[in-house]
């Protein structure tokens, strides 16, 4: 099988997570994760520039194959949606600038795929990305529900490609 | 004093309007206008590349010096807040990418400012913009409140201009 490098998207207006693993359907491998952030008291318009530019540099150092983003979760704030909304494009766009396709997971999804729950806590999604990937040493919490999301990605595709492999047989 | 080359942007992930003046402080000038579209089919990576390539396009072809963006209006509906903050940091991304300054306007100031009432209607905008800008033609609904934008912005930065001047004699 292809091995995949596939970057996971975390995103947020102060600071976006990102974390890069591999997968050939067999093995999930850590490759590298981070944090790209913009500064509070910039005007909107520099921040989403800087967040810009810091996954734009992740993107062209790494060269994931795919891209997965966490879906935002829609909560009662208004002002918070908005904000999360515009980090989000950002991580939407940088990678399809790239050419990669970019899949979008939802909150429970993820815990789901990861933990095996939809409604598992924070601490349970840390605890299986370091379990999953033993090489990623102590992520920042962005930086591992952006490895979750990841890990997410490779599960989901691999079941993709057995079900696809299953119905040409 | 100095000709400066205003874009006004009224963000929509299906569409985009735009709309760019002239001013020198005494007279205001129609240069063009139009409107950067998304296909609703497509996925939302794609669609924010799209308006991302379409405004990059328009920031090339008519070298603004100054942008402003309408402020979106938070609703009720989170999804819809959404969206609009998608679309909306596509309109700031790309004038800061380009190292244009971006100011941004409530609804309400820009009906203020091209109106003279915070509450008026769309018509009245749509009348005033023709009357302000005689050589606009016809816009559609969302160039005139770009043009809108735009022409706030040159009363608005006229008027700190002329506050400058006023403290320096």
């Amino acid at each position: 099988m292809f091995t995949i490098r596939i970057i996971g998207l975390d995103p947020g207006l102060r600071r976006t997570g990102w974390g890069v693993v591999e997968t050939d359907g067999n093995w999930l491998k850590h490759i590298a994760h981070g944090t790209v952030t913009s500064r509070g008291d910039d005007d909107l318009a520099l921040r989403l520039r800087d967040l810009h530019e810091g996954l734009t540099a992740v993107l062209a150092a790494y060269a994931p194959h795919e891209a997965a983003v966490e879906h935002t979760f829609v909560n009662k704030d208004p002002v918070a949606t908005l904000k999360l909304g515009q980090a989000r494009a950002i991580a939407l766009l940088v990678p399809a600038q790239a050419g990669l396709p970019v899949a979008e997971y939802a909150p429970n999804q993820v815990k789901k795929s990861v933990v095996g729950a939809g409604h598992a806590e924070k601490d349970q999604v840390l605890h299986m990305v370091k379990l999953l990937l033993p090489q990623c040493g102590d992520p920042a919490p962005d930086e591992a529900d952006a490895l979750a999301v990841a890990i997410t990605h490779a599960h989901l595709s691999q079941s993709r490609a057995m079900q696809i492999k299953a119905l040409a047989t």
